[in-house]
């Protein structure tokens, strides 16, 4: 009797699907992954088996679960008396940290979600410009507001149809939304010079992942980041590095740092709470002040900056500001990473990997680099099930994206063995797959 | 020197306005609340002051500061090691008892921010009906996106200049938003039947505070929902209850216990985690199975149903569930809110109190019923900001709201001598605002 497919049937009765969030239905299992325990790299099943987590909280995981800072910090705001909605002197501590590492935030404010923090911070960027248009990317994810919930991941059949008004990437979405966003193919310097020429007098912003790890860590060229800078700045449209998932991946100051190029305003958030639900929003002084009570735009709720994420996110800001955090996880990421590109050119099997700093995207049926979101529509998705599956037998937990090229990663609490444990497997999954 | 001057000064150089939420500033006090601990009923401050709390985190610390249980709940989280992002046993559970005690509960889901459950619900209902705009209510809060960010407040000029179009509540909301709102007086229903008679075919669903605690505790009439749930029925609009304020201070049930009336959907938020952030959607099966992945309306994040808030809320739920919770926390509300009516009867100030539950509004500048947002506008803020600061000096903590008309309460945590103490505060404050 497999006692998680009980529990499964269990929360069907009372949950939406059986899960809390859409993606939580692993595809490659017919079923959630039910996680009775988290502990360093390793995630413990209802039935005791272990897993290497090479999922790690889809990039919110970054130190690893259970982590002993994580939850000292945690610890002290339970001395503190769990006081919700009322500020401390953590909040600021932390958003000094903040200011300190990623080039942009000379002010911040916090959310909880990732979507939250994309949603205000639009808000406060067509209040300093006057200007309701967005200029976003095709495969890049920014949330699932109903402002960036367009354009994002249109299927191949709706590209080939020429259509002009963006896609809806669900429904429920009102169609008049689509006035607002307009979507184009990331990393063509062509198109976002006419796109910007076309409509600059419309645009309050343009917003993108610097590396776009949700179609499989795609990175741009810097020619094209500087360009991009450039043409934003000329034409008073704010440039906006949604940098939910980039953040403290690459390095402190996050793609902003990586491509030594300084957005208006950004998000950061994912690995931020040291795998406790916070987000960020910073950015320069003028376009910030724009939020109450400085400005007029609002921004308030009873759950932002709770103490129990700022405390944790302060354990983390510490961790990372060590000096042997970033080249002990470059030098993890970067054996894991290049070992797997090996196994892919050893193997029969057509497929390849695309990595920076902690995160990396798998491409099967694809060998050469994909370079925008309509080249990663090559992948095969049932390949990419198969490979979950096989990887979970041998005891290493790929979640499957429902089979898409998106991202992966491990943690700074996996070990050297950890990783040559992921590679054995890997190796024989390529053979069977 | 005031420690908590030099704090504000430094957190206005990184946090926009030296706060994490716009309403964190008080303007009772001209900055911030700082405080360094909480236990039960009491804040303590920086310079060592305790306060007894009025405010409990806006109705999220109904359980008051600190408590046992959810500190246990937070530590079971601990041991099992931070798991983000996966499912366990426990976000189940915790659905399942909501199912119990929630009358229109057959299906749930998560998010963090009360702001993110009625975004993602409102979703939902346009799916299922196929219809975009929603009636709404002037005065109610739903959450600050730009959905239901419009129509809200409008203040009396805006009001008296018969303007067609709803007010929209901050800069940064696109002028088109106001096609999806229909905003009208609430308690009055031939505005509600014209009103859905007009707009039947276009309107997904009505959304309501079913108290409106937001504009001080306005309590409809019985007729009043009654007539309301047969309107929305007869004509395919959806009855959508915002209970993140309302439920569990009424009693199990919320508002719709109280009322006896089903909704189709509801939101509720606020004190389910127990001081932790956590809301949760809720609703008819065929209506949540619109989200995927039974459905097609997206509903995701890394940060849905994290373990932390959904251990805390399993303790809330745990604790609420005893037999002598409510009668407990009602004889000390009512108590309170009784002598504080007989307070204001006595006093030559013009004022009073409305309330139910565990949460109550003050009117300073009015003694009649407040029935709507209309006639809580004659509400003096001066007056409001005054008893703040007063009764801050007595060692009370009431928040401001920048003077508004909103509402305030207590928690399980209060004893008879808190009651007791913040009454003869109240007593001296009448007599010297």
């Amino acid at each position: 009797m497999d006692k998680t497919k009980s529990m499964f049937d269990e929360a069907w009765k009372v949950l939406v699907g059986g899960v809390c969030s859409s993606v939580r239905l692993n595809k490659a299992l017919g079923k959630p992954l039910f996680i009775k325990s988290g502990n360093g790299s390793t995630l413990t099943g209802y039935d005791g088996k272990e897993y290497i987590d090479c999922c790690c909280s889809h990039g919110a995981s970054l130190l690893g679960h259970n982590h002993p800072q994580v939850n000292q910090a945690i610890e002290k705001a339970l001395q503190m008396g769990t006081i919700c909605s009322y500020e401390t002197e953590y909040q600021q501590e932390v958003a000094r940290k903040i200011c300190k590492f990623i080039p942009c935030a000379e002010r911040v404010r916090f959310t909880n979600s990732g979507t939250e923090a994309t949603m205000h911070l639009l808000r406060a960027c067509r209040a300093y410009t006057g200007k309701d248009k967005v200029i976003r990317f095709e495969g890049h994810f920014y949330g699932y507001h109903d402002y960036l919930y367009i354009g994002g991941h249109p299927p191949l059949k709706y590209l080939k149809s020429k259509k002009k008004l963006p896609y809806r990437e669900c429904e429920g979405i009102p169609k008049e939304m689509r006035q607002y966003v307009i979507s184009i193919p990331f990393n063509d310097l062509d198109i976002l010079e006419r796109t910007i020429k076309k409509y600059k007098d419309k645009v309050a912003c343009l917003i993108l992942e610097p590396i776009n790890y949700n179609s499989g860590c795609i990175i741009p060229t810097r020619e094209y980041m500087r360009a991009m800078r450039e043409l934003t700045r000329e034409n008073k449209i704010l440039l906006f590095y949604d940098e939910i998932q980039s953040s403290f991946k690459i390095g402190r100051a996050g793609a902003q740092g990586y491509f030594n190029i300084t957005p208006d305003v950004c998000t950061i958030g994912k690995a931020l709470g040291g795998g406790v639900p916070l987000s960020a929003m910073c950015g320069k002084e003028e376009i910030m002040n724009m939020f109450r009570p400085v400005g007029n735009v609002e921004h308030s709720g009873t759950f932002n900056a709770h103490l129990y994420p700022i405390m944790a996110a302060n354990a983390f800001l510490n961790l990372i500001a060590r000096e042997d955090f970033y080249p002990k996880l470059d030098s993890l990421c970067t054996k894991l990473h290049k070992e797997i590109g090996y196994l892919f050119e050893k193997s029969k099997l057509k497929g390849h990997i695309q990595y920076l700093g902690a995160r990396f995207g798998l491409f099967f049926g694809i060998d050469s680099e994909v370079k925008n979101y309509r080249d990663s529509l090559g992948h095969d998705k049932e390949k990419m099930l198969k490979f979950a599956r096989e990887m979970m037998k041998r005891g290493i937990y790929f979640h499957d994206y429902g089979g898409s090229a998106t991202h992966h990663g491990i943690s700074i609490a996996h070990s050297k063995e950890d990783v040559d444990r992921i590679l054995n497997a890997f190796e024989d999954t390529l053979k069977v797959i």
